[in-house]
């Protein structure tokens, strides 16, 4: 068996449960608080959110790009969704290859691949033999695809056991969003 | 169904997955970004250890206390591990009490109960009863008792798909502690 010291990981948050963007953010305070470079890029959620997340993001100075229209599946908009998916995987190749990051996180990134606005194989391929071996990435969502997780080395899966709304209580600013 | 507001949750995260406090330090990360009050009680991990997480925290002047020896559970030290556990919870009901903060993570704090070090039914028990209504409480660890789980309102189970440690890859600073 072979250790391999440094090398970056390709690590997936998937499943219906919550907590997958959430123990995504809980890497990054981790890898900050090491002293690591990291870049955030998030699909599907739309640049008007202005959520807990990004504001402590803004106060720790953490580069975040919003790529996305907001959580909305619309058929009519599919053009859109995939021109701006594609627009963020650009940018996420950019973000890796610069070297100026050891952690790169794309948020909700599994639903471009499973949508298929862009192409699995391609992505997933340019990750494992393109991306500098140092480079940590981080991708999350629901419904990861095959190729993924085949290619991943950490992958959990969040199992949604209880939840509030099932309760009548409604989601609440700085927890669930 | 009635829609409570402004109600305090209950929240656990567990399973034998990775991800568990690194979930509910994205919940920290968004509470923060919205402005609300934040106190961690880590129960078993020891005080020695300067993880990635406490070096963030002390960044953000977030209130940080480990309360634990380390991972070890030695039987010869049973008795100084329940100890601290009976001080860590001790000091858990006090923060909670205080109103001082809007969110207080428990971290690791299955394993007192599990372990019987903590009464399951006295720990719910207070937590439903005599925690204030508007005060989150986050909970983290494996094996979370049934009884928390029926009383928790959110509940998350972890579950490990891959682990890179399978792979010969060590653990790494800044990405898994």
């Amino acid at each position: 068996m072979t250790t391999r010291v440094g090398q970056g990981l390709l690590i997936v948050y998937t499943g219906n449960g919550k907590g997958k963007t959430t123990a995504a953010l809980g890497l990054l305070w981790r890898a900050l608080g090491a002293g690591l470079r990291v870049c955030v890029i998030q699909f599907v959620k739309s640049e008007r959110g202005r959520w807990g997340e990004t504001l402590l993001a803004e106060r720790l100075g953490v580069e975040w790009h919003a790529m996305g229209r907001g959580f909305v599946c619309d058929p009519a908009h599919q053009a859109e969704d995939a021109g701006l998916a594609r627009e963020g995987w650009a940018l996420a190749r950019e973000k890796i290859s610069s070297r100026d990051y050891d952690v790169v996180l794309l948020d909700e990134f599994t639903y471009p691949l499973a949508f298929g606005w862009l192409d699995r194989e391609q992505v997933v391929g340019w990750l494992m033999t393109e991306r500098p071996r140092s480079v940590h990435v981080v991708i999350t969502g629901r419904s990861a695809p095959a190729e993924l997780i085949a290619a991943a080395d950490l992958v959990t899966e969040m199992v949604a056991i209880k939840h509030p709304y099932d309760a009548g209580i409604r989601a609440q600013a700085g927890i669930e969003f």
